[in-house]
């Protein structure tokens, strides 16, 4: 498996961590959040696998992307035509290092195992940056 | 232009009510928070006027949403196969009436007005309940 730097847009973080430092909520007491969204297709013939893993993921992998700043993470699923699922994910994250964090994520035993499951479950779609899994989306509205 | 009786997955939001206090998570003093995933095309020869619109939203509809407990609620854009757009928004609801809510904001004169500009510019997904215009998705995974 080829080893990837980042799954969630490291390329497109230093503007999104600037675009998350002007946009983001301040939350009381808190560092500025910076949200990002992503997407990415899910196989059919793997569904029941994805859901099984997500509806009970290792404790390790929950405590890791705390560790790393990342919250409020969900992925929801959608059939946007007959037959084509497609994921899609939502996360804040919190830390001052986005980058270094993510690199942190990437480097971990147990996150890459879990990604050794999780991505034979999932067709990367067509412009997804080399190096990345999910292709990161772009912002077009947010209200606090 | 049909009325609709909602535009957040409202045919849905007994069971997302359920799920959501269940699964929501509770703010330091404030209730428990549901969240809501959607989707829905973009037209392309509509996307300079969609994202023109949500650049600079009217001040009552941004007003509206926040008194309809409507929070951090963020739109993303991607382009899934060429030339194909779709729109995903996420957001929390914090209130104790999400049906009351959302009849409120569909009753709204301005909310109307504004859907009439940016219904145009979007294409409904097949199997989006009637009286809908975004079409709900399945939350797979939430971590905190």
């Amino acid at each position: 498996m080829t080893q990837r730097s980042c799954r969630f847009g490291i390329r497109l973080s230093a503007c999104l961590l600037l675009c998350g430092a002007l946009a983001g909520c301040a939350q009381p007491g808190g560092p500025a959040v910076q949200r990002y969204g992503s997407v990415i297709r899910l196989k059919p013939e793997k569904m029941d696998e994805y859901l099984k893993l997500h509806a009970d993921p290792w404790p390790e992998i929950v405590t890791r992307l705390q560790e790393c700043h990342v919250r409020n993470y969900s992925i929801y699923l959608a059939e946007l035509e007959k037959g084509t699922w497609y994921l899609f994910g939502y996360f804040e994250y919190t830390g001052s290092d986005f980058d270094g964090d993510m690199k942190t994520l990437a480097a971990d035993a147990r996150t890459q195992a879990w990604w050794k499951l999780t991505d034979p479950c999932q067709i990367r779609i067509p412009g997804t940056p080399d190096g990345e899994q999910w292709l990161p989306m772009k912002e077009v509205y947010h209200n606090d």
